[in-house]
């Protein structure tokens, strides 16, 4: 694992490395901010997955959670969001292929050798921080649109890795969106009962979350139509889910509304982490 | 004025305007941020000047103001570095010509025509801003690296237009330095007495400044001898300048540096302007 950069940030560090990856057959990048606290003792960890067109890089510098993960003591981890380079396969439509990884393992040609994005994050990527960063066992995971489909799908698949869950404007009903259908059916194949695995509603549906939910979504939202949340909502309502959505009036699909709630959200996932 | 964008940000408004500028002789774009307390009543303004290369957006999405300002009820604006466009002199290096105004009026060529950034912040930017945004007259300006030296020259030479100041790793003493005797030269001519007037030490040993001055430098700034704090400080030493110059350990001259100091200053001027 080589160190990229590194830059002092809230009395922190934010760090960039980049490492070959067996999961994904290719190099990948990462970013990871330290709080102050990690220089004396090891910290829980904030998982941040991004969304469409995005690298490890926007979320980091656009984002505003570090300045809420020093003053609460988290590492906030910023992977691709998908396998890059030569020799990756890749499409022209910025929703699919390269920063579209959408958080599934492709099981269809050209996408399955490298975009393997499910495992990455889950195996590869977390066992790769557990070793090198002063880091606990406790995690939360969020993240924005493609990145909340991400964050809502890997932990409700896997409750016993995450202690705390919430997502920005997450893509939340993949399977009847065409922010879902097309990608799924790309990675995936046509037949439409393996997209389950990866839709929020589906999967809080059939496992629920152990603890509270907390989900932002702007109300102006330009893509409110293709993100589904009313679809989420029905669901928790439905099943009793705790938690909270917020329809936040005035905001849109941005940084500017992700950084606006950034911190409720790293002071969320704080209470349960620490 | 038309309005190119607006994100709701931390409860206000993150406009973009772009206006046709009788000053540089060209269509010129800036942002402002308008927090909740604009809605009910005009609040002061804080001037954000950027640095080489940057547009108006970098300190927007990077700077982290806003969740401040929106704490303290300042609105922030945010000027573009310089004339652009087709017909407006240019070079290829980073840092003379377009993103590189540094914030003088050009007196030779090709620069002379549209180069006039000193005017266009302190006469034109300012009275559109008074008379279309929803904000009163108590003004505040900082800035970072070139910006830093812009906003230290013009608050200097205008003590009257500007109730506080600070600077992020200013530019502070462009006349002795590589980042200021290139530019200086191709904007002013050779007559180094012209430079004078944009240089922050010298201004400051001239003219003093009215209040306490605030000024972050990161101690691993990879330009630290471009920048010159050192001269700066030796000034307001000798001149027994009220003010706090900060070297911070481990910060460099990135937006991480700027971000994490964003609060302070946000705070330093709200106190002045409120």
């Amino acid at each position: 694992m080589d160190i990229v950069s590194e830059n002092r940030s809230f009395g922190g560090r934010q760090q960039v490395f980049r490492h070959p990856s067996n999961t994904c057959g290719c190099e990948m990048t990462f970013g990871a901010y330290l709080p102050p606290q990690a220089e004396d003792r090891p910290v829980p960890v904030l998982w941040y997955l991004s969304g469409l067109t995005c690298t490890h890089e926007n979320a980091m510098t656009k984002g505003g959670l570090q300045e809420h993960a020093a003053r609460h003591g988290l590492a906030v981890i910023f992977p691709d969001t998908s396998p890059r380079g030569e020799g990756v396969a890749d499409d022209d439509a910025y929703d699919l292929g390269q920063g579209a990884g959408f958080y599934v393992n492709a099981t269809r040609d050209p996408w399955k050798p490298h975009f393997r994005m499910y495992d990455y994050i889950l195996s590869e990527l977390r066992a790769l921080v557990l070793d090198h960063l002063p880091v606990t066992d406790r995690h939360g995971i969020t993240g924005h649109s493609m990145g909340g489909h991400g964050a809502m799908t890997l932990a409700l698949r896997n409750a016993d890795l995450f202690d705390s869950l919430s997502a920005f404007a997450p893509i939340a009903n993949p399977t009847q969106s065409d922010w879902g259908r097309k990608q799924l059916s790309a990675y995936l194949g046509d037949d439409e009962t393996a997209w389950h695995a990866h839709d929020s509603t589906i999967l809080l549906e059939e496992h629920g979350w152990k603890d509270e939910l907390l989900i932002d979504q702007g109300a102006s939202d330009q893509f409110l139509d293709l993100l589904r949340p009313e679809a989420l909502a029905a669901t928790m309502a439905r099943r009793r889910q705790p938690g909270i959505l917020r329809l936040q009036p005035g905001y849109d699909h941005s940084y500017f509304f992700v950084n606006s709630f950034a911190g409720d959200h790293v002071a969320w996932h704080a209470a349960r982490l620490t």
